[in-house]
């Protein structure tokens, strides 16, 4: 059973007490207060994380499931180009969640949050009836009007992406096969992934995307919305497509949770190989029309460029 | 079963897409953006309900599950003196789950986010493997420095508290005794609360209270919140605490779910006995000292101050 909720409010609020920047109040109050500096806008975006559904307590050891909540919502921060702030944490466990999975969780929840200058600012702590439940609202900032969209890609842009594609889905199917992943450096990437807040931001300071998102359903899902909200198309070079070692090519195309960068930027801008030690990959190009399916179309530029369907992951549409 | 999250995102987005104020991307992007003001302050909570925890599906229409997931924030934010700006959603359904369910709880949801002019701009949808989950962030504004804190009571401080207590806490144990509760006015004090948002705003724009919290958990916990952050102690005159019609005198002590404002303000201060159609009650003052327990006690003017044990709702203390 875990500590009662005012003593795990009072050892949150002991273990998050550093507040940086824009961080005026944090935890302790009916609200948290945030003082945004003049010309700042701020970037919000939550995910619920569930057990069962977003993680197994038989396969994710509670640092990883801490680290990849909070993971989620830094690489939607990171893909408005924005900069993290402070982070929100929504926490319901049972009575039979031990204290020290609790205490854990919160160790790689706070240690990402750290590294990337996060306050935890505030949240809910409740009982769940059944299962962990993990809601993780993180709040970033961006110089005003420079928060790179989904929705302003524009004909004739390449489309990049960072790092590699499909390694967490290869992962996650080991796991779910009941084989113990290999430890390499890849199978990090599922338990252990790494927002892009540094590309994302370093994109927006230089005005170099015109339109981004963050890999987590699958590069077919993910760059549909691109084009859906962009009113575009796009064709994918699939001998482009940066496949992570040991996944297949369908999960480089379908995989989810890669937490990886999708941008778009002007043919004309110069688009370095590696940025902040990541390597940025050109897999195709934006059209001026969407077409009549989800937009993306694959290519091996030797036959007409085939639709590529969307088949990330959808909730209440998959089968969990 | 629910219709997909696409469809479902693509519904809400829909009815939510009125943008107000300082929202200046709503749902659609990897986050929502608010542009904040000039001199303006953002104060952020975020609180959980559960099926089975926080309401039941068998007792509280989905209307009303939606009304009060958000008014819960909105009275966070009324407690700060601020005025909310932009409401976010994490909502997770099972696949038995009816659509219809959904769609009336986002009515109830919508229409009081309406009353008080706050933008639904964005959130998350995800599949529950057992009830029904509703994480609800509020972001509200204030001007730069006039947010009304728990820590700032003083002592000799005379202590209000807004409307009557106990009502929600009488409700809810009817239901819980499979009685139906009798349709009153009082009883929709459970059903649906009202947020003291405007009591708040009032407050804080003419710096009339020293301190503030919202009455969530019970009188008798959240005015202890107040003495803990601030240091100081609290009597309260049992006499004078207004008892919710037909609530026994220890709910309107203990009961939580009112969502009324307890607040202190100089004895010099004139607090008017109404503020926008709501009663404001004095039903004690401050003192200088915590003492031992709570730091709240309670007297009939008679004999000595009794300590007033905090017997409001904690989680993992109390049993489901």
């Amino acid at each position: 059973m875990p500590n009662s909720e005012s003593e795990m409010i009072r050892t949150i609020r002991e273990r998050a007490k550093r507040k940086r920047g824009s961080v005026a109040l944090g935890i302790g109050d009916d609200c948290a207060v945030l003082r945004p500096r003049a010309g700042e806008e701020l970037v919000v975006t939550t995910d619920l994380s569930l057990e069962g559904t977003h993680f197994l307590l038989d396969r994710h050891e509670p640092r990883s499931v801490g680290h990849r909540c909070l993971a989620r919502g830094l690489s939607d921060v990171a893909a408005m180009g924005a900069r993290p702030l402070a982070a929100f944490l929504s926490l319901a466990a049972t009575t039979e969640t031990p204290q020290r999975w609790i205490d854990e969780f919160l160790s790689g929840f706070l240690a990402l949050a750290d590294r990337y200058d996060t306050t935890l600012a505030g949240g809910d702590i409740s009982q769940s009836r059944s299962g962990i439940i993990a809601d993780v609202m993180v709040i970033g900032s961006a110089k005003r009007g420079r928060a790179i969209l989904r929705s302003t890609a524009r004909a004739n842009d390449i489309i990049y992406v960072t790092g590699t594609l499909g390694g967490s889905a290869a992962t996650l199917e080991r796991l779910l096969a009941g084989k113990e992943p290999e430890r390499r450096a890849w199978s990090q990437r599922h338990f252990y992934p790494e927002p892009r807040v540094r590309v994302g931001d370093f994109l927006a300071k230089r005005k170099l995307a015109h339109a981004m998102i963050d890999c987590s359903d699958g590069l077919s899902v993910d760059l549909a919305h691109i084009c859906e909200e962009s009113g575009v198309g796009a064709i994918v070079n699939r001998d482009l497509v940066p496949i992570a070692p040991g996944a297949p090519f369908a999960q480089a195309l379908h995989g989810g949770e890669d937490y990886e960068l999708i941008f778009t930027a002007s043919p004309k801008a110069r688009i370095p190989v590696e940025l902040e030690g990541v390597p940025i990959t050109e897999i195709g190009w934006i059209t001026r029309e969407q077409g009549r399916k989800s937009g993306v179309y694959l290519t091996d530029l030797r036959t007409p460029p085939q639709p590529l369907e969307p088949r990330g992951w959808q909730h209440f549409r998959n089968k969990p």
